[in-house]
């Protein structure tokens, strides 16, 4: 039985992402991967021209994950609450691992970060589309909720070296609903500018 | 020699939010605030008429010591890193207090926060001030960045649970240097949506 070629880029993906969370993005080389994905290394050079562009598609899968999180929480919610607690839910899963490689990329990849732009901007569709459909619960406007959210869950990214999965997941379940009590304040400085 | 009022009323809160942070809000009485503060029960009412309003002045005091430590931040930069790094120092100092008092007033004030809100434009006065200043080094809205901004200091205070003061305010000044570099692709879903 013939491994399908996306079976092969997927298992090189998982194992680089395993070995750069593991021992560092320039500790890592590419036969390392091979070796680990039970490739040979001029497979690797089929799917990528570099370990650079590897690491752009590890980073691109775990953003790729993010946006389906949260989509899953837009899809399966009833009101704004509800979104919230299974965004907290999707976004906290595996964060020790994701947010070495996301430091990694925003380290090394700060200069080519085209591919970080389209997946943001995927993610601001999915955003967009929950402040419509919650339009009544959402008390500021678009742009500072979503600057918000991405100030939290940032925070919960830069914050995994020192807890818990665990901890972070009831972080951002806190503080997503303490948002959702506190937005109605945050605009009250607007007269006073 | 006489006691001064000013010094009273001080006492008051800080034996206040002494208590409240070690005890519990419902766990305080104004006899034994009185007590700590080594002042008469009755000295208390001549100030505050409930300890609700004993709780609103002790949280107002901390926002205002946020509101100063920004102003300082600005004062003492030359730049937009400087600013961060100190508002970083400033905005982590005494933490693990600090945010257990806010915490007592989000739950326990929530439907009375006129004070809060006024707080919070003078606060917002001082960012808005940063933003004129170093308005070459931003790259998205102000209204963007300080949402961003309230994101990331509120994840902070609501993390004090689980780390120390000294590893928030490596998260702070890590956290607001990310921000630096990475605001300029925050806007880059703007098309998209």
């Amino acid at each position: 039985m013939q491994i399908k070629k996306e079976d092969k880029k997927d298992r090189i993906l998982k194992s680089a992402e395993k070995l750069f969370a593991e021992k560092g993005y320039a500790n890592v080389s590419i036969s390392e991967i091979a070796k680990d994905a039970k490739v040979g290394k001029g497979t690797i050079y089929v799917y990528f021209s570099s370990k650079e562009e590897i690491l752009d598609a590890v980073a691109l899968r775990i953003f790729e994950e993010f946006v389906d999180g949260a989509r899953y929480a837009l899809e399966m919610s009833k009101n704004l609450k509800e979104f919230l607690e299974l965004l907290a839910e999707k976004l906290s899963k595996d964060v020790e691992n994701r947010s070495k490689i996301l430091a990694m990329f925003h380290r090394e990849r700060l200069k080519d970060r085209s591919k970080y732009r389209e997946i943001t901007s995927e993610y601001r569709k999915v955003f967009m589309a929950a402040y419509e459909r919650y339009r009544d619960e959402f008390k500021i406007p678009f742009d500072e909720m979503f600057a918000f959210m991405r100030g939290i869950f940032m925070s919960a990214y830069t914050m995994a070296d020192n807890i818990t999965e665990e901890s972070i997941k009831i972080f951002l379940k806190k503080i997503l609903l303490c948002f959702f009590d506190v937005q109605k304040d945050m605009d009250c400085g607007s007269g006073a500018s």
